[in-house]
């Protein structure tokens, strides 16, 4: 936070699980400030969200009411307040859910997330990341790939989200990268970009071994002393070629563009390149203040 | 360990990463008293292992050598000493490697592991088992399917292991239900029976899905208020559907014998029924004594 306090217009807040993000606006949309905290949705009870809040943005808020638009796992069943989902095919946001405060001075409003019915599916934040890429790419007619913990892959046509699906690749690499006997392999950050494109090719092809590809990462690296940057590169071109073996009538023919980190953005760019596919990239911070921001108009529209 | 020492002709010992056992056993083969610890060669230093088992087997120890047999990841490059992997195909057990020890008392030998080449894989502790089930067995010509943390399908033909593959089943099982978002959904042991078999289906005619699947089970729990016990199934069924999947070379049309403990052998020979396929059940503990046990005559005779 700047020393000297910003007065907001308003306030955006990402709430998710781990962490939150808020920022101090303007009314007409600009940044004045930034705060983040750990103090995510998943250790909080009901009654500690509003004083975590108010410690982060005190200094921003004047005598009067001061609007927050927030979006994430705050809306969740076990959040501050529920924001039930609302069920595709429909738009990112819809009406916003309020939530009451004891502190005058805030006007707190939370964004649902979305589900799906049919194939069961939910999600809590990305909606508004799809709203902030919608606010600047109104006519996309595609598939966005919304890499992450648990990746989104999401069906956008008129405006609307047809359908999505969520394949948790991310957390897989966590935990056999982290947690089991691949750790040893695996090790340090390096990659090796030849060998991950190999192993997305392999999994796309032959999606029927999954599962028995990982062992041979251990074995490869014990018997053949594979190095660990060629091991961790197999392991995730795995994971992200089995991603790609799922959702194939998400990306086959589609026009696809990539919302995530950068690095996580480059790979899956990678992967679908393999595949013949070019795919636009864009980084998910942004788009889910410029979501937030599409929400506040609409708000006080 | 009995109250009164029990003296030992031979000591048979199966040491893994978490866990030791050892056996005080006559010379025709019976079993006088075990004793369990969990000093498993993860935590020990090279000249720790010495002094753990003598805590152990002290009492079952005369004036003269006693013979130890060994098998398990205490022959690793990080374990006691190294027992080079023997390569397939060939006879579950070959020559022992002996390892010095200070105590004169003691006359260790260590079975070896085995890899192959082809498609790299490894072995340690299994091929005593296969040991144990082929001296109950010789003609056996088929298959044997040892489920666990890595569950291995071993193709045995005129006594040799041809050819084996690991799918690492149980750790996926595990660190999912323990510790991804899944464990929201599946605690408990409670278990569907009926959900499993169908999720075992799914996963078999369906396999490029294999990780797709995964956070339908959280999104059913979540929409649909799926019990825990229909969603612990349906993670345990599709991971071992996509194992079945997997391993389709492995069964297709040959006879099988399942090794290993009797609630995962129940489960794997529920899987498999659903293929058409009955599998006889074998517990994994009883030949692991028996392979240590075939292993000590050799040595003597």
């Amino acid at each position: 936070m700047s020393a000297q306090a910003a007065y907001a217009d308003w306030i955006a807040v990402d709430w998710g699980t781990s962490n939150l993000r808020a920022w101090a606006m303007t009314a007409a949309g600009e940044m004045r400030d930034m705060v983040t905290s750990d103090k995510g949705m998943g250790n909080l009870s009901r009654e500690e969200f509003e004083p975590v809040l108010l410690s982060l943005v005190d200094p921003w808020l004047g005598s009067g009411e001061t609007p927050v638009v927030a979006c994430g796992m705050v809306g969740a069943r076990q959040g501050w307040a529920e924001a039930p989902y609302r069920t595709v095919p429909t738009t990112p946001h819809g009406a916003l859910s309020p939530c009451a405060t004891q502190d005058p001075r805030l006007s707190v409003h939370i964004l649902p997330g979305l589900k799906q019915t049919k194939t069961p599916d939910v999600m809590r934040g990305e909606e508004t990341q799809i709203a902030g890429f919608l606010a600047d790419h109104p006519d996309f007619d595609g598939v966005l790939c919304m890499p992450g913990t648990h990746t989104k892959w999401v069906h956008i046509s008129a405006r609307e989200i047809a359908s999505f699906q969520t394949v948790m690749t991310g957390e897989l690499f966590a935990l056999l990268s982290k947690s089991s006997v691949l750790r040893h392999s695996v090790a340090g950050l390096d990659f090796d970009d030849a060998a991950f494109t190999d192993a997305v090719s392999d999994a796309i092809s032959r999606p029927e071994a999954t599962t028995a590809r990982l062992f041979q990462i251990r074995a490869s690296h014990l018997l053949e002393g594979t190095e660990a940057p060629v091991s961790r590169a197999r392991l995730s071109g795995a994971l992200i070629g089995a991603e790609l073996a799922a959702t194939r009538p998400y990306w086959l023919g589609q026009q696809i563009a990539l919302v995530g980190a950068p690095a996580l953005n480059r790979l899956y760019a990678a992967a679908l390149a393999s595949q013949g596919l070019e795919a636009a990239q864009h980084t998910g911070d942004d788009l889910t203040l410029k979501g937030l921001t599409a929400a506040y108009k609409e708000l006080i529209s």
